[in-house]
């Protein structure tokens, strides 16, 4: 027996002891159960519905978007499980347009044209008929931005969420249209009003671009893109273009409204080249405004993942920094997608800063804020500053939750 | 190019030549769109929902329970993509009572007790304390019986879902307990009316038992559960205790109520360990009375399942048996967990008859309808009989579809 399971044994004793009397009144007081429910409505019989005593909402902050077009929901992921995250609680944000467009999936099409051969319009029935993958992935947006103003990991960390996915591989069907040599890279186009087109290169495209029918086993949810979404593993989510319907492949980066409005950049190419995202991880429990009841042992939990493949370690500090350990990982590990990670912890009852980092199969390890700061060369307090505001870019550093005496736990940025 | 690529090549050249129109009048006639709809309500932030062009939706079939107490729910396969399946569409049995408990997870308790050091009386909050695992894994209904008489896959094999779940494997909590030498059972008890309990053999619960509070990321459904379901990975789905409240550890089989009232037989123990299901695989598309529109290339699709473990090898035949090619795996491999398997075909227009059939971890091959018999002993017919009547057992036998030359998809029983 390690430390860890002797400190658990000892909080299961007391629980025991605690509990006692309803061992000794009998089995029938252990359950807490109301009485019985009358049968179920049709309705639930034909598409049920969780229980009313779990209540997990996204959070929609005020708009704090100078465009006034963003819409954000985040991801409430101190409630999370596990590595899929329920399609009604997956994050979004209508970036392009504040609308969900409401579309007819008989009467969608999706056009590939451009530098092929064949160009190729597809009813989701053809796309049907082409063979499909299943992957777990997650996306994240890269205004998913660690601050000390954000108190809970739902308003720090909720921009990212991650679903299976089912779809055709784009490079079927490119291989299907005939690529053209020196056509590098595609233009993808959604349904928007502004049709929300962004240039992505042919390589990736080639290497594991997905045309998403599917997530989590049912059709492409309408705030996810329905009913077609392109899933770009391990981009950022603005290259994970919703409600797909055109595919132009070319010969050059285009210029395109998200572009030109709201990435513009001195070198707008190499900026939109730096897609891929680092290795990130975060405690979801215990987390901002979480309240630990007592001293004594817990699970420390949380969420790694990184854009350029599969996870290979996470560390987990209790003392702010100094000394790290390996956690547990504690689901199947996916390449660009969330992986579980847990470790026991005793608290004693004094403050202390909880962190995790991991490291991915690059062996990128995640950096402190610090490191994140040099390598941007920004000064902390710039990185920090509330959104609007800040910089472009992938914010993977280390995120620290202070606990207090008291067992509240908030943002630990010093 | 293999054969099957140049089909689709023809096939979706033909889609082209008759959409290009479209192409000529300019990409905004490929967009089926209509106008962008407002913004979503509050509770579409909080909680969203599918499109309302999505209506795939449980069975509920009329009563045909002798017994009066049992309310089937059967998830539409035929519509299934990937390997999870929603949980507002996952199968679901009222085997022990008809009503789903309506239980405050604050208030639910799980006992551990019988031969035991430290019986333990665990909260959810308790339960959260030890680490957890996330596994996907199916559970499969005994009942799920293909006949004749049933027209689709949904009924005729849509008691079967698959889940990601989170949860405590039992093996720590009976660690936490300490089992006593000579306790080779384990009774687990429900919430339900008669309680629901069951006996179940000490090596498994060792082995990869979970007591499970998340499924799909999210807390386990009423209808699965809530807050708490045993999880047996490739047990017949009534082990897969629901609203779990006890387990008691003992050094013999009980005879609950179950036992007793709905699967009384003369050797109960021989039965009842006879718990692992065999290999099983069902085509979903095309299946029955579905229509293929015209002849063609298509994508014949499925899922494959088997409670000794992973799923090893697909073969799939189109002309009822005679030959059969290997299919592709086209999802991650989970062990005791639905896989998805998929194979281009190009249907010529003639009548034939389509099967899948699959290969586990230990060379388990799923039977034909023939071997079935035999196996059981019992006169084909017999086992065809439709519910009620007909017999117990893991009904894992080959199902075929026949396609009509109007392509029309029929049961294909001969």
């Amino acid at each position: 027996m390690n430390n860890n399971e002797s400190d658990r044994r000892r909080f299961i004793k007391k629980g025991v002891a605690l509990a006692s009397f309803a061992a000794v009144g009998g089995i029938n007081s252990a359950s807490g159960q109301t009485a019985d429910s009358p049968a179920p409505a049709k309705d639930l019989e034909a598409y049920g519905e969780r229980s009313h005593f779990v209540t997990s909402a996204r959070l929609a902050p005020d708009n704090n978007d100078p465009f006034g077009l963003t819409n954000h929901l985040f991801t409430p992921l101190q409630d999370s499980v596990g590595i899929i995250t329920p399609a009604s609680l997956h994050y979004t944000i209508a970036h392009r347009g504040f609308y969900v467009p409401d579309i007819n999936p008989e009467q969608h099409r999706l056009m590939i044209h451009g530098m092929v051969d064949r160009p190729l319009i597809l009813s989701l029935a053809d796309l049907k008929r082409f063979p499909s993958v299943t992957r777990t992935h997650y996306i994240e947006c890269n205004g998913n931005k660690p601050k000390p103003a954000y108190k809970t990991v739902q308003r720090a960390s909720g921009l990212t969420s991650c679903s299976e996915w089912t779809g055709v591989p784009l490079s079927l069907l490119l291989k299907e249209a005939g690529v053209h040599n020196g056509a590098n890279w595609i233009i993808a186009e959604g349904s928007e009003d502004n049709k929300g087109a962004i240039s992505l290169p042919m390589a990736k495209a080639m290497a594991d671009m997905l045309v998403a029918y599917g997530q989590n086993g049912e059709p492409v949810r309408p705030q996810n893109g329905f009913p077609l979404r392109l899933l770009v593993p391990g981009f950022e989510g603005i290259c994970n273009v919703k409600w797909l319907r055109r595919i132009k492949v070319t010969d050059q980066f285009y210029m395109t409204y998200n572009d030109m409005e709201r990435y513009t950049s001195v070198n707008a190419k190499a900026v939109k080249l730096n897609y891929e995202q680092g290795p990130k991880s975060v405690i979801t429990f215990p987390s901002g405004e979480q309240q630990l009841p007592e001293r004594g042992h817990y699970q420390i939990t949380g969420l790694a993942w990184s854009g350029s493949g599969a996870i290979r370690k996470v560390e987990v500090s209790t003392d702010g920094g100094k000394s790290w350990k390996n956690a547990e990982i504690q689901s199947a590990v996916n390449r660009m997608a969330h992986t579980r990670f847990g470790m026991d912890w005793n608290w004693n009852g004094e403050e202390c800063v909880l962190m995790s980092r991991c490291t991915d199969e690059l062996n990128q390890i995640q950096p402190t804020l610090a490191e994140f700061a040099r390598f941007w060369n920004k000064p902390i307090d710039f990185i920090l500053t509330p959104f609007p505001g800040g910089m472009d870019g992938h914010h993977n550093y280390i995120l620290p939750w202070k606990i207090g005496r008291d067992g509240n736990v908030k943002m630990g940025f010093a």
